[in-house]
């Protein structure tokens, strides 16, 4: 059997993007990202450039430990709506079709599914800065805080919607590092989604 | 290009030891796990047995942040010389042949190689202790306090020594769940080991 959903989840940098689009494009499987931008944007009646800008954002202060969390009442309820919006559409997506989706916390959606392979892509922080510099053409001056501060914002909407810890192993079926190349990676999810056995406990 | 050292850390109860060994008889190399201690213990002069029960501890008050740690002289001595020991062991045994090294912070001892897929096992806790229960038989009244230990123990181990954070998927190449059955997360493994494409900056 293979499996019917993957999710991505990833450092930025490390590639998990074109994992996810090359590993769906084998699998022959849909694959979606900023295609799921556009389904929520359609959903939800927010722009789609404001989603995309702000989609993977927790709500302001989530990042000082969740202390002020909450008290920026107009943040949290529009952050807590396109939450809730993105939440149904991923749902959806999974009950109709086969698919690879990438990012928002997709696999913590889709938890309770027993067809679910939900990876994490990673990658040391010096290989993701030159990849963002070479395939982003970042300029920015420290290009590695830059990085840093795109995984700061990522972990953040991670752990405050999902309540898990982002980038701990233990939240994911497969972790993989794309350190060997984003073909690699894709080469082993692929087998691993054709060799899925299928249910669990 | 085959990789030629695998590494396996893993939770307890996760079946990690079963995978390094189904794996490597797959691949058709040598799994170092108990042979290992066999081979620390000729090199160093510590009895087998305390090898067994020691080898994985970090020092006494390494639990407690490491706050205490040092402090505890005789302690941190002895483990130190058994820390360097199993260190040379391991560096010794990935030059000599194609391997799986199972425990013992062998991925972060052996971090430079350019050869080296280290890999992460783990499974959920009520997965692992229903394991334990059946597989080692342990009957301890409250059987996941028990697991909890175990992991509590093997983290204080290799964050002491390696000065990485154990569970995080950021320093393997690949993490995989158990949840899904020890015989998917071998061939995931197998495939990912024959499909390496050698060699990283």
């Amino acid at each position: 059997m293979k499996t019917r959903i993957v999710t991505i989840s990833r450092e930025y940098g490390s590639g998990g993007r074109a994992v996810g689009q090359q590993l769906a494009a084998r699998l022959g499987i849909a694959c979606y990202d900023q295609a799921l931008i556009g389904k929520i944007a359609m959903e939800t009646g927010f722009a789609r450039d404001y989603i995309s800008k702000r989609g993977e954002d927790a709500p302001k202060g989530a990042w000082l430990g969740g202390v002020f969390a909450g008290k920026d009442f107009y943040g949290l309820s529009i952050q807590d709506e396109l939450w809730s919006a993105q939440r149904k559409v991923i749902t959806g997506l999974a009950e109709r079709e086969p698919c690879v989706i990438v990012g928002r916390c997709a696999d913590y959606v889709l938890r309770e599914r027993k067809d679910l392979l939900s990876v994490f892509i990673h990658a040391p922080l010096s290989f993701r800065a030159q990849r963002a510099k070479t395939i982003y053409e970042k300029e920015a001056n420290n290009i590695e805080d830059f990085v840093r501060k795109k995984d700061k914002k990522r972990a953040a909407f991670y752990n405050y919607f999902s309540q898990n810890k982002w980038g701990d192993a233990r939240h994911y079926h497969l972790a993989v590092s794309s350190v060997y190349g984003v073909d690699f990676a894709v080469e082993v999810l692929k087998h691993a989604a054709e060799s899925f056995p299928g249910g669990r406990d």
